[in-house]
């Protein structure tokens, strides 16, 4: 009688409460807000409109001690300097070749950059995504001594997964160069390489193969975000998540318009289990964002409050 | 037993010879030629390769007077031109503004281009699109006497309901200004506007709202298709038809890769049922690519051969 009494009781709980689409989410006002706007969103928003766009790094996985971009074009242009003379003629581009592995910490934003889109340029789309691949297989975080593409953020996986569920078209949009966050899309958080909107790099077609040049065509951070989420998508997202000043303008123009809204920032407050870091980062400020999300009512989301578990169990 | 005999034979036709996919092709190698890669790719491709790509004007609608948004453009100049005095300093725009309501025909194209991203300027996204619904669903082609929106081609519809439902993701991909086919694209052919790829002007993001600018940040012809293919998509297609020299490198670029391909031009010889030009048209210029698709061995689909039917039977 116990053990049958002990079965229906389960049975009923596998009924009454089915399973928790973000196991990962401690279960905090956050986690509640983000079911209870899915949920309005399904019963309100047409499909076409369920568009959700997250940020890269530092959003969907870590971004320190730089932009994983970065340290592979760091990588990248060590490597290849011999076949690239041309290179040495960038003195920044000498301190990367010649210095010790982190040296491209010690450049500005604009020439770390650079170096990225320097060692794409001159290769076709293939090589390049090879090149990425190969570098995201053989190399770790120095910290976590994971593959990058295992340091992606669990609860996010989730939470992807949910929207998805509920019908939702998810995209990432990244200021890293889309040759690279392409590949690391597709690896880390299973977004296919037409769902990635990020920095494009002016291109030449020749003898039908498609060549990056080393010139911008528009950078996906700030403005460029909404202005880019319009070229690919052409809708307005209805929710966006992302983590530093760079987001903002995509996270207002997710925020106006009409029905349900989604718009939230990720917030690094974990030394312990991640880094924590906050308006003056040297990667990821987050400054007006704070103050914006302050004013507008916008959820912070807190990895040490709202997080049960930051990364995956094991390799994705 | 008569009536049971008739009745048995109409149950084994439906079994043995499954509903024809494109009804309104003549049953010539050029259908079975489609008809055949399809096949192949389902076998041979995976899924998230399945990608083709079809040019607008004059491959899947008429672009005979002029291209729609062209059209387009010239009526919005001229209605709005009150608004916009200093549309008055550009001489071909008053040709426009003052003439009959097909002066803009009388322009090179570039110029006629320029007024089309003129008119989009300087208003929103959302204000431009309820601008070209309005258009759309109160001009008639002038040889036709129906909305352009009907003018798409029945076998081109067929064709991408059947590569649909054979798991293919289909995108077009056009010269014109984006704001506008993506309204078009979605009334006339069901294209989602997340899978249509046209040329970028820049844009400014104010308040929250994004605004076109009449600059060009990206022409999507000719070289420019493949580019722009690859910046959306990230995966070179299977499938590409167009009509003219301005898709021939989007063309080559489907036809340079691994496994099956489909690679074909429309030939417009049907002077009865809709247009016939050639080599030398105002628009759609067609010298290269035929040459290329002689040399090539691509199919050249002709719509008085290979189309039973041309137009929807009622409006889409």
């Amino acid at each position: 009688m116990k053990t049958l009494a002990v079965l229906a009781a389960l049975l009923l709980t596998s009924c009454t409460s089915p399973k928790d689409p973000l196991p990962s989410w401690n279960n905090t006002p956050t986690k509640q807000g983000i079911l209870a706007f899915v949920k309005n969103a399904v019963a309100q928003v047409p499909q076409a409109d369920r568009i959700a766009v997250f940020d890269n790094d530092g959003t969907l996985w870590v971004e320190q001690p730089l932009y994983t971009q970065l340290l592979f074009a760091a990588s990248e242009m060590k490597t290849r300097a011999s076949q690239h003379p041309e290179w040495r003629a960038n003195p920044n581009f000498v301190i990367i070749i010649d210095g010790p592995p982190d040296a491209i910490l010690s450049l500005a934003p604009a020439d770390q950059f650079a170096a990225g889109f320097a060692v794409h340029a001159g290769r076709t789309v293939e090589e390049y995504s090879t090149a990425a691949s190969r570098w995201l297989a053989t190399n770790q975080h120095p910290r976590f001594h994971k593959p990058y593409t295992q340091l992606a953020y669990q609860p996010m996986l989730e939470l992807i997964a949910h929207l998805r569920e509920n019908g939702f078209q998810v995209y990432s949009v990244t200021g890293a160069e889309i040759g690279f966050v392409r590949v690391a899309n597709e690896q880390a958080f299973g977004i296919p390489r037409h769902h990635v909107i990020a920095t494009l790099l002016k291109s030449k077609f020749e003898a039908a193969r498609l060549q990056a040049l080393p010139d911008v065509l528009l950078i996906d951070d700030g403005d460029g975000k909404p202005i880019s989420i319009q070229n690919v998508i052409g809708r307005r997202p209805i929710l966006a998540i992302g983590n530093s000043d760079g987001d903002l303008p995509m996270l207002q123009y997710a925020a106006n318009g009409p029905g349900p809204r989604y718009t939230a920032l990720v917030h690094h407050d974990d030394a312990e289990r991640e880094f924590a870091y906050d308006r003056a980062s040297p990667v990821g400020h987050l400054d007006k964002a704070l103050d914006a999300a302050t004013d507008s009512g916008w959820p912070v989301l807190s990895m040490k409050n709202d997080w049960r578990q930051i990364f995956p169990k094991t390799g994705k």
